[in-house]
């Protein structure tokens, strides 16, 4: 999907981190000829060797500070925990108006820390909702943002954006544009108070859900299950940095669905024909209006 | 997938309830050349006429009675609370030696009510593992039992199984290898609470996370929460009487599994990594054990 006539908008792009989002960022703003160079930067030198290959990266680095060397834009592709301290090093490298911004799952932590540093004048957070239970770049694709949705999330109070932090989430959203992507602006709090429930609890619950299945009844798991339980084979050190980051919106989150099983197990233990029916139908309504 | 130099091995087969389940079974029976004739009986005219026009069946009929004269072979493909009425009003029509079954997706109350009348000499109950959140008619396919697993539930006490019993479980397994899939026998007891794990509670989690998840964080689900989430879209009555009827397994494994959530929040709670991590390695290595 190649933008004919469009312009090179960056002339080097560094992607730290290249597993299967960084690797897929990579190859698109290649395919799309967005960037004169993409460098990337792991500190397993396999997956640089894998993300040539697949033609996710132009040149690899091991150092970070040698990668970012002229370049104006940087993402970082790394677990949530790593982020912030990402940025800052990139930034210091990059003192002349490049662009730098994140893929992590939570947004509230990573702003915060980084908005302590001099790094926040490059910085502006982003979530692309493009994960898969699948990691590393051998999964990578150039069109996985394709029609996807990143959220922005610029500052830390959307009430109190200054014209800089405004100017950077444009930069970005027309970056991830660009990819092929839509986008939504959140400030970072709504942002993980929301994937707590849109992402990180469905993960909490299919976890939970795949433990707690005895061994002795797997071979009657069928295509319910399966489904049901999919996000399961996600990375656990990934997730439980996840867990970590966003502990209490997660607490609540859990909290409150718990109160929901509760009314289930009442309306079973019950044989509450009516309830059961209500609940289910719910369930569905919501579930429907959302398609595939 | 026809069956070169495969004989008819039915006369006349009748499939009560001809949707998805009911119509996959009719199209393979037709398409395998297994029966001379396939008959399908639904209350609802239309689900026959689409039923005709899909060829899933030969011809319909408005009444099981009539449908049943001269049938050797009844398949109820009806929610589950209507099954063992349907069972008994087939055998009723059927006195010579014909082999009735089901697709029922809990076995212990349906085999248990059958077994009270005369109708157990004909009987012995089925589950083919392959349902859909799709139903109807429309979304049947000759293949769908494919490498699938029926299990077949011979009798309410498996080691008091006598001769006809086993030979009507034979008959049934011999059906469903003839339609492509595998089978499993187990008692309509061990059945339940097997299924109960593998099927019930992933069903009520699905529904019960879709419900609690707030309408103005829908935008933000994206594959995690539609995976997790796919089976609430099955249809609500037909759950509500799955759920009913396998209630006592079902509120076991809903009490254990909350006693494990409980653990989830105990860990987040304290933010004690090593325990998350635990936990999300027990459920990857779970998920992960039975591929896509």
């Amino acid at each position: 999907v190649k933008q004919p006539g469009a312009k090179k908008q960056f002339e080097r792009a560094v992607i730290v981190g290249v597993g299967l989002l960084g690797g897929s960022i990579g190859m698109a703003l290649r395919e799309r000829k967005l960037a004169k160079m993409v460098v990337g930067v792991s500190r397993k030198q396999s997956n640089l060797a894998a993300a040539i290959e697949r033609g996710a990266i132009d040149m690899s680095s091991p150092s970070l500070e040698e990668a970012c060397q002229g370049a104006d834009l940087a993402i970082i592709c790394t677990p949530v925990q790593t982020v912030a301290a990402h940025v800052v090093r990139c930034a210091q490298q990059m003192p002349n108006g490049g662009l730098i911004t994140d893929v992590g799952s939570t947004k509230q932590n990573i702003v915060e820390a980084v908005a302590q540093t001099s790094a926040i004048a490059a910085f502006v957070g982003s979530h692309p909702l493009a994960g898969s239970e699948k990691s590393g770049v051998e999964y990578a694709k150039e069109d996985l943002l394709e029609n996807r949705l990143v959220v922005v999330t610029p500052g830390l109070e959307p009430a109190r954006l200054n014209q800089g932090q405004l100017d950077l989430a444009v930069r970005a959203e027309s970056l991830w544009h660009a990819l092929g992507a839509r986008t939504m602006r959140m400030s970072p709090s709504e942002h993980d108070h929301a994937v707590a429930r849109t992402s990180h609890l469905p993960h909490l619950l299919a976890s939970a859900l795949a433990g707690a299945t005895p061994e002795t009844v797997l071979p009657l798991a069928a295509s319910g299950w399966c489904d049901t339980t999919r996000v399961a084979s996600g990375g656990a050190e990934l997730w439980r940095q996840i867990f970590e980051d966003n502990r209490t919106p997660i607490v609540s989150a859990l909290e409150e669905f718990s109160a929901i099983l509760q009314q289930w197990l009442d309306a079973l233990r019950n044989g509450d024909s009516n309830r059961l029916t209500e609940l289910l139908i719910e369930g569905k309504q919501k579930r429907d209006s959302l398609g595939n």
